[in-house]
């Protein structure tokens, strides 16, 4: 059963427990469907509406990219998983021969690098979700401003949650070109993002 | 049937349609109760584990805390969605002879009050969230520093996200000094806590 398939409080338990997955990567991955779900309910609550007649196409675009990276982001929440899991089944391989030993270390390895990959596309997939809080809360039904608010303010929670699950792999990995160019597309998404979430959160205050 | 015993997909899928409720009222209670259960979980890593003999008593204080606040928290999604719906009920009141609109204007005020008073519940609990990552990534198992410091983003997002939801409301009530309190009772809640992020941020980054 998908994780994302069971109850809210249920995911809550299985996320205190004592069991290492789900974990932080997988709250991020929640974090930015939230975002992306609030600008889906922004959009809903615009179209059709009287006085928005103008916006109604832009926020049709809006609507179409929400909803993709809403699911992404779901589908994310279980490749976390399965991510934390392929590394470690690696970790449990034999290691009596000398042999054995470097056939776990290479499948250690590679589980690490897809565990880095997963919450680096998180992190892609949350900065794409901020990209759409702007204009929502420009173009939207004013009465749901707060709600592109409280939308880049999950989905920066989730580049930065992500960023953390990136960067805890990257210490443990040896291909120095995989780590230097990793590094180089998380700084690039994280660059500027902060002083993005403080704008769209004070145009929403001035709105309020 | 609470939303929080409904599936998680179902929950986004509530939270994106037109339907006001749940909104970012309820998102910012999710948020803080993740991080709530980031925190236990970082405990339950830490409990019993060898090499953290001397923190026990520390870990087991932190994770009752963490246990109570993730309740109050889940408790606080059902408390916004009720919030909203006693609001709209309000709404609804008849308003044909002078008396009864001024019956419905009460009404209507009285529910904008409790509408007030839930979010800022969220952001005084989501306070207490985040003075427990500092203990829970310094004291707590190294290999889960990283789940501590998405725990602080997810409540430092929870306490914004309700913020925002206090405001609306506010720009709505006649009673200014109901307004002046709960405006300053908030800005209290809101100070520093922009740098305590980023403090327990950047001292995660430094451990991985």
């Amino acid at each position: 059963m998908n994780l994302t398939d069971k109850p809210v409080t249920t995911f809550l338990d299985e996320l205190a427990s004592d069991a290492p997955a789900p974990g932080g990567g997988s709250v991020a991955a929640i974090s930015g469907a939230l975002g992306a779900a609030l600008i889906s309910m922004v959009c809903n609550l615009t179209i059709g509406k009287k006085g928005y007649e103008e916006v109604q196409g832009d926020i049709q675009d809006l609507l179409a990219q929400s909803e993709e990276l809403r699911a992404k982001l779901t589908n994310l929440v279980e490749e976390d998983v399965k991510a934390y899991t392929g590394y470690s089944v690696a970790a449990k391989k034999p290691r009596g021969s000398d042999e054995e030993k470097a056939e776990r270390a290479k499948a250690m390895q590679s589980a690490l690098k897809n565990a880095t990959d997963v919450p680096l596309s998180i992190a892609e997939t949350a900065v794409k979700v901020m990209d759409l809080c702007m204009p929502a809360a420009e173009k939207g039904n004013k009465w749901a401003v707060s709600d592109a608010g409280v939308a880049v303010l999950m989905a920066e929670a989730a580049l930065r949650s992500a960023a953390l699950n990136v960067l805890i792999n990257l210490g443990s990995l040896k291909d120095q070109e995989f780590v230097a160019d990793r590094r180089a597309r998380l700084e690039s998404l994280l660059e500027g993002k902060g002083a993005m979430r403080d704008e769209i959160y004070d145009y929403v205050v001035s709105k309020l």
